[in-house]
């Protein structure tokens, strides 16, 4: 593992790669779940943890300077502390790293209301595969000068060049937020509940479900009292102006009232932060209950979620498996998780599931992945949603970067 | 010129063009402002107008698909109807298409809160230089699964592909909005009245400046008295439930009330909208009343955005050129435009002019193009704002997509 300190370093690597053509795997926190930072077939990992600056943060421009190895939480807390806000928050953003999240377009529950990593960046310094170093994008909040480039790089999970510096976009820090926390019956009709607040005119900051398998895992971490037929929890988050999120509150609750078995606010730091937390918490509290789990990450259009949630929990009663639902409803993206025993369930009967699923969200107009990427685990199922002539462009501009193929090799296409 | 009427019959066209080797020049209303849907070096210009159906507008998933031929301004119609909410507004939104919004990624006063068109554009169908169809991105709110090539077509001006069926994201509708008209001594004190609102942590929906020459040519339609010594005015909008724009108007007067002359709010519809056509008749306003016109489009980060209008104002006046500042000043994106008389100034003058005025924002960061693109008119000064790498590899890219080089030839790249 190589472990620079600067671009030029990074540079002159890549020259040597390109010279001498062996695979350059580039790797921030290694936090993915879907093995695009690691060296399966060999090569060099270059580790980007000790580019680690946060080089400005400026508070009118509403801009960020700041190196790939910066830790999303680190940076977070930065921002916060002069009154603005760096939206993007997956559940890794404690240990995950901004030059990470950008290679994988991560996103969080923020997403519904904010948007996702690619919606933050505005400039990138990237070392392409032959050790020319190039800046894209800007430091203006807008520009159309040339090919968006910035979009391209960012997701592209380091097999397009490796990023070296990033320009963010910040905004103003909203002044008052709130969780409200409903129950449901079902996932049904929690996702039934979501439609209502669109229906009202309510874009909330996030809005994430909890399946049952998923409460029951959490339930200790809420420390409090469910009602008993819940089988389903909404975690929906206001934030704006104090009047702004008193408004949408109280819109929530009446929507909600139909549907829901408990409404119930937190307005303040502790009972909130409980709540997050639960929901933070999900996937190590799955992974201490079940032996195995095989996780995807889908989105589907909005409406049709509840029938997907439905179909899923379906199929993998059929064969006998546990599926655990979660993530964010608010903009369609579920986080699909096969818990089983590798003792007690064969690993084909697991695939074959997982294949009925992605099938499921593909013929709804889904994706297979929102916010973790390709990497290695989902390779296989490209093809089934990107079509023979979109494959192959694909490729076509990965060569163009990368006519050796030594960036990331073997990850994203099959 | 070729009107088409379907993908099917454009396919045909690029086959055709391919074979045949002759340039091909798609165009919607022709509004752009950089002369990009010009057929200026011959070949066949294929109008989009006749792909004019929305094809669908989903209120539950937040999405529509439209054909490129759609006008803004009547689609926008059609979303608000249903309570739903298309924020991009290029001054243009009348009479310019959204195909051609998302060829030239249009932004407009609203860009300040809600991003530019890039920002709305969640999938495209493309036909390719070759006459294959691809689609690429998807209906979900997000999604990652390989390379970002909606974002690489927007913004490129027809020479990658030509748009021919788009997937958009929409908002639920704002319940209420207001408009703040703010009078300043000078330009200046303009621009930082809006930094004093920043660091209220307020982000308006749109933030909009017009300079001394600007308002001067609109004053007729303002249909109000001006304070004598103003010299500026800035259009703040703000929207949001009734509780949020109660409470930012009132943050906002506050935080205005030591640099403007005057603050006037305007809630309901006639006074709205006569400042804001006050704000659209910009461009027609300032032909009429001068012979001739030359306009750029830059932005700069925002703090620089004072000292850049002085700036301005001193180099045109040490040429005896009248200029007209106006526009996004949230974004720092201001249309600098030069005006004179042919038969007294002579065009090298207001060449070199310009020249020195986009130095002056390169040499701050700044971009020459927010949001009208780059066409025939700003090519020359692109390798000045992209390094001789970045600009080879956008060339290599654009050869991907076009080797035989028949789509929108001569645009963009000098």
């Amino acid at each position: 593992m190589a472990i620079p300190e600067n671009t030029q370093e990074i540079a002159e690597i890549l020259a040597l790669a390109t010279e001498e053509n062996f695979p350059v795997v580039p790797r921030g926190a290694g936090t993915a779940t879907t093995g695009a930072p690691l060296a399966h077939e060999g090569g060099l990992v270059l580790s980007l943890l000790r580019l680690n600056r946060i080089l400005e943060i400026n508070t009118e421009d509403l801009v960020a300077v700041v190196e790939p190895g910066v830790f999303n939480g680190a940076f977070k807390k930065e921002v916060e502390a002069r009154g603005l806000f760096y939206p993007p928050d997956p559940a890794s953003y404690e240990f995950s790293t901004l030059g990470g999240n950008i290679a994988t377009c991560a996103g969080g529950p923020k997403g519904l209301k904010y948007g996702v990593t690619k919606d933050y960046v505005l400039g990138l310094e990237v070392v392409l595969a032959g050790g020319e170093v190039i800046f894209c994008g800007r430091r203006t909040m807008k520009g159309v000068v040339g090919y968006d480039l910035v979009h391209l790089f960012t997701g592209s999970e380091g097999t397009l060049g490796i990023i070296t510096k990033i320009i963010l976009k910040l905004l103003p820090r909203p002044k008052a937020s709130a969780t409200l926390a409903a129950y449901f019956r079902s996932v049904e009709e929690a996702a039934e509940g979501f439609l209502e607040l669109i229906n009202e005119g309510l874009l909330p900051a996030a809005a994430e479900l909890l399946d049952e398998v998923t409460l029951a895992a959490v339930s200790g971490l809420l420390e409090q009292e469910l009602p008993p037929e819940a089988r389903a929890l909404v975690l929906f988050e206001f934030d704006g102006g104090p009047g702004q999120v008193k408004e949408d509150l109280s819109l929530a609750e009446g929507a909600l009232s139909k549907l829901a078995l408990k409404v119930e606010s937190a307005r303040e730091g502790a009972a909130k932060e409980r709540l997050w937390q639960a929901r933070r918490q999900i996937s190590p509290a799955l992974k201490k209950l079940y032996p195995a789990k095989v996780a995807d990450d889908v989105v589907l259009p909005r409406r049709l979620v509840p029938r997907f949630l439905r179909e899923a929990k379906e199929l993998a009663e059929a064969r006998k498996i546990t599926v655990a639902c979660f993530g964010h409803l608010g903009d369609g993206n579920i986080h699909v998780n096969l818990l089983f025993d590798p003792k007690e369930t064969a690993r084909e009967e697991v695939e074959s599931l997982r294949r009925e699923i992605l099938e499921k969200v593909l013929s709804a107009s889904g994706t297979i992945s929102g916010e973790h990427g390709i990497g290695l685990t989902k390779k296989g199922y490209l093809p089934q949603e990107l079509a023979p002539p979109l494959l192959e462009l694909q490729k076509a501009l990965k060569k163009v970067f990368d006519p050796q193929g030594i960036l990331n090799p073997g990850k994203i296409f099959p």
